[in-house]
């Protein structure tokens, strides 16, 4: 595994950064819990209490740690955003999931170095999984999926054809008009769908199990620390043209370049 | 927890069943898997080689210890279904899941007595899992749920109003015509809908982090098993029209009275 010493370092203090979120939102997994509805358009859109503490909590380890770099969360201001060294942080990814009780909602947590995706990390508390990807530049890519004493990289599979690959999205109705036709397009050609699982199914991804992952109405911080994740595992992630999924919006990941190819086409077809 | 000699018997007994299917499928799980397609439609219906080992292991197990005992599984054919006890097998339900990496399919283990489901059980191998309920005739329901040291009760929560109640369904693409349209008339009313759990949805329902789940196409098998689970903790299922689900079908299983009723005249509006 040849890393620098800083992203050996990183990676150990990302799962410092992991272990704090636990401590928080897996106490609350599968208790009554009261949902926040921080939406403007009246959507059910649930936001805990373990969300919000869970980030604090991850923020005070960086600040004391690495107080000149960077964060950004989805539920606290950004900070020093122009740092050269900038942490993206979603303690729970997929809090639909978290308060229906299934445990396939993840901490997700990323680090940019100028603006370019250099770590990964997504952590299941209830399952007990980790799953990391690096790729700072010059050094080798390096993926990492751990469960207790289980440790293996993680490897996308071989699957170029549409015809033969799973797809995964949060659920076909996040789509509407244009976007609607344009995943169904996609999803027509592909030998089978599977909805509900929010991070994890970029993680499947990763893991080579699906094949195909197509989102849209994505904030940065539901993509951008998954991105090393995906590109170490050997897959490739961008937007529905083709451009960096670092400003969220869609986002479309593939095992197989080839597929990736494939599914771009169509999607803008 | 009142119940009998045969009910404990009959527990202890199903736990070994879970155990022999769980040898079968889990070495199996995430690793690449061959699936045949069974269906007469081509649609993909991915069926793995452990589905049938596990419920051929299960069978001989059943066979053994009660001779005299019917059996109906997904992947053989039935054997003594005149017989006052029958089993009902289903080693992976939810085999998409399990071929996407998901650890949401489950082992599904009931038995009927003179047709009517008694004990059923949900084992998900993968996170440990395992859900079980109890209805024979005469004794206290009686529901569990074990992960390694912790156990305790399934409960339904109370939650009688659609407007607060969170719906799931595998996926809202089974669903085509005047079924799609009911469906959408209960779910439009709903806080907040999930895709994609297949048994554990229900298992959640029990659980009391789901409220409502609707589904249709099912085989006796997906269903049987749980009904013992959602009745013991609390909770209710039947078919669209009302009727027990022992023939598979529809299915409508709330955790409270009152939302099955507003969902039931919905689908039937």
């Amino acid at each position: 595994m040849p890393s620098s010493v800083f992203a050996t370092e990183i990676a150990t203090f990302a799962d410092r950064l992991a272990a704090a979120s636990a401590n928080v939102t897996l106490p609350l997994f599968r208790t009554p819990l009261d949902a926040d509805d921080k939406s403007d358009d009246g959507v059910f859109d649930p936001v805990t209490a373990a969300d919000r503490d869970a980030e604090t909590a991850m923020r005070a380890l960086i600040r004391d740690a690495y107080p000149e770099h960077g964060i950004e969360g989805e539920e606290h201001d950004d900070e020093r955003t122009d740092a050269d060294y900038v942490w993206v942080l979603d303690p729970i990814d997929g809090t639909r999931a978290f308060i229906s009780g299934l445990p396939l909602w993840g901490t997700l947590i990323g680090l940019k170095h100028k603006g370019k995706p250099v770590f990964g990390l997504l952590h299941q508390p209830f399952t007990g999984e980790t799953f990391t990807g690096a790729t700072f530049p010059g050094e080798e890519p390096v993926s990492l999926y751990r469960r207790g004493s289980i440790r293996h990289d993680l490897r996308t599979r071989a699957r170029p054809e549409l015809s033969e690959a799973t797809i995964s999205t949060t659920s076909p109705r996040q789509f509407s008009g244009a976007t609607l036709e344009a995943y169904d397009r996609v999803e027509r050609q592909c030998r089978l769908a599977r909805y509900g699982y929010d991070c994890y199914a970029y993680a499947m991804l990763a893991a080579g199990h699906v094949d195909l992952v197509v989102e849209a109405g994505l904030k940065p911080c539901d993509i951008l620390p998954l991105v090393p994740i995906i590109e170490a595992a050997g897959g490739i992630v961008t937007t529905w043209d083709g451009a960096p999924v670092t400003a969220g919006g869609t986002a479309i990941a593939a095992g197989d370049a080839r597929l990736h190819e494939a599914a771009l086409a169509l999607l803008g077809a």
